[in-house]
């Protein structure tokens, strides 16, 4: 695996990982993001409805806490959770949590943490953490983490021990790593974790840099955990410390003004669990990400321009479904005054469900909680946050940076 | 719209519908089904992915239950459901009820009659049920019918009144059909009533044949109404009384075994909301259909043979969800025994389904109530499903409907 810079660009890292996957055939372009996935599926499609999608990421993202229940089962299988779900050809990434759940804190240890899948809570060494990994067989992975230091007024003390104890436990599995047949061709992520204090942040940092992984994570930033303006300060801080070839994935953090202020800090890599939430809402996501082709006349609106739908909402929270979690950059489609609009979910978006349907429909599918709604919501959903990325690329490409945060961010100012 | 019989074997009708839809194009075979749909989709699936399906019916069915509410944005649409939901070419055919839901008793009276949508009660007088059929644009419905006759100790007298308020309805849909632009190419489709009183079935099925309608609908014969002898009898008595080349279609009836008893007495046309149900409680039909293709080894296996994995049931009950509803004809994945079977839902099954994905993926889906594995076991209950209409017309075509009603009705006794 090796990040290839194209260009930087007001800290933006344009690039793109190559040598993905067992026989390395993959890419992925940076800033991008992995395909979520729950038990291995993007929910409510099947493989074939996904790849009506363009521009698909590469790499798939399965979490643990979804999967280590059923790990005698994929032991006993052999061939891996690519196999077992009946994946397309693609790039595998372990993450430890689905970052779409909120787990309750206060259950790691010294030598373990703890998952919560449908059963309820599961505790893991670093053995069978490993041992789960090898059943999984992913291509890339996170090693075990202690991730519970990003509650306001976490003592120093406290956060320190979590970075010594993700450093013991990347030693570890480094360790273990090097024994599993399984992983022979697999990469670990090292995670940097140090919740909202600077100096940890970079001991966390350059020791987990020194150690042989292919990438990092950085864990602690989610939209929950602190302000923007701290985070940002503290990525940036943190990426300096980092080596330049080498990708950097922030967990967590999906919503789009979020995402450019992580891309300017110097992230590489995203989830792509926001549409996901935006669809168990029953939202759209309507936000306009498509600047001017000519700079000349940049403001005037173009035959492809989306229509801004969002209502602004009064609190934003992360991990529950209800409404009050809406963001400016969707439309809730259960409202009443779709029930009669005829329109595509966003004009000129040529998504399946925007070519096929009518807001209306969708409107009725939802609060008849039929089945269909869920489907049509997670593909426009998934090609809209992917035609996001794909812009924000474009953008950086041709230095126009500012147009395209004016563009998105646009809608925060609720005009 | 016209039944072209083909031939009579036993007393199973085989033949073609011809002249269905707007133009007359489409046809359908008989014995067969509708495609059964929720709003106007077939639960969990997009048009594409039903589409991936083989010998999709060519007339999907629609019930005034789930659009009544939605009655005014339809008229104000004025195109008709098939264009509001994004329907592929289809002949649409309405019916009152969703039969895959039970609906309350005790609500009908002289002049209107009740259906339930997803915010409760809705009131119906033929004026009204003939509005919305008019917002709903279908090619074929059915006339407004008083159906509640069918509980057991139905008094002959209520039985009596149902019949004559079935044929008023009958008449007032007939008189206000020929005032309605928008269903001026569409066909009726009178309602035979009579519960288990056959002099009340022959009388409605005469007086209903006197009228100009394009087929019948056999109503009251559902799974819990009554004994299949008994339905068994008075559909053949009923059968008798209707012109031959007219269609018949009988609500409530999509248990394999309960089809082919109706087909024998002289059924033609079935729902197919039984697929469905079996999706929901979380199984998978199972049973074979398969006859070998030459008599001369009949009896012996063959490669396409499909293997039963029915458990048979205590007790069978309509419209509800628990298990308790399993039929012999399906297998239960949610069952333990499936989490480590790495073999396809049905061996042999050429459903998207079954060619990518293994027992234990549909187990680990269902128990973790992943969206995905929906969408998975209704792909290959409907392809089953249609595969045994297909398998039951051969049957009658090539003279071995006994040898096809051992193979499907086999796991009835436990073999």
């Amino acid at each position: 695996m090796k990040l290839e810079l194209s260009r930087v660009v007001q800290g933006c890292r344009l690039g793109l990982l190559t040598g993905l996957g067992k026989s390395g055939q993959h890419s992925l372009e940076v800033p991008g993001c992995l395909l979520y996935t729950r038990c291995a599926t993007v929910p409510h499609l099947t493989q074939d409805t996904l790849h009506t999608l363009r521009d698909l990421p590469s790499v798939t993202q399965v979490s643990v806490d979804s999967l280590a229940e059923h790990h005698e089962v994929l032991k006993e299988f052999k061939e891996g959770v690519r196999k077992f779900a009946g994946l397309h050809d693609t790039v595998l990434f372990c993450s430890l949590h689905d970052s779409a759940n909120s787990s309750p804190a206060g259950h790691v240890t010294n030598k373990t943490v703890s998952v919560w899948g449908s059963g309820g809570r599961i505790e893991l060494t670093v053995a069978r953490f490993m041992a789960i990994q090898a059943a999984i067989q992913p291509d890339c992975y996170q090693s075990m983490a202690d991730g519970e230091t990003w509650q306001a007024g976490t003592s120093r003390k406290r956060v320190r021990k979590a970075v010594d104890r993700t450093l013991a436990h990347l030693d570890e599995c480094l360790a273990l790593h090097q024994k599993t047949q399984e992983l022979k061709q697999a990469e670990i992520f090292g995670v940097v974790e140090g919740g909202d204090i600077l100096e940890e942040r970079l001991r966390s940092a350059r020791e987990t840099a020194k150690r042989p992984v292919g990438g990092f994570v950085l864990d602690g930033f989610h939209s929950a955990a602190m302000d923007q303006d701290v985070r940002v300060q503290l990525i940036k801080a943190t990426s300096a410390e980092l080596p330049q070839e080498k990708p950097r994935l922030v967990l967590g953090v999906g919503c789009p003004d979020e995402v450019i202020s992580c891309v300017e800090a110097g992230v590489d890599l995203f989830e792509s669990f926001f549409p996901f939430q935006v669809t168990e809402r029953g939202c759209a996501l309507s936000f306009n990400y498509t600047i001017d082709p000519d700079p000349e006349t940049a403001g005037t609106s173009t035959p492809t321009v989306l229509e801004f739908n969002g209502e602004m909402p009064a609190v934003k929270k992360l991990n529950s479904n209800g409404d009050e979690n809406m963001t400016p950059y969707e439309m809730n489609l259960k409202d009443k005054r779709y029930q009669d609009d005829f329109r595509p979910l966003v004009e000129g978006c040529s998504c399946y469900c925007c070519k096929k349907h009518m807001r209306a429909y969708v409107h009725h599918l939802l609060v008849t909680n039929e089945l269909l709604g869920g489907v049509l919501l997670m593909l426009h959903n998934m090609a809209h946050y992917l035609g996001f990325f794909k812009a924000l690329r474009e953008a950086i490409t041709s230095d126009r940076l500012q147009d395209f945060k004016n563009r998105v961010l646009h809608c925060r100012e609720g005009i």
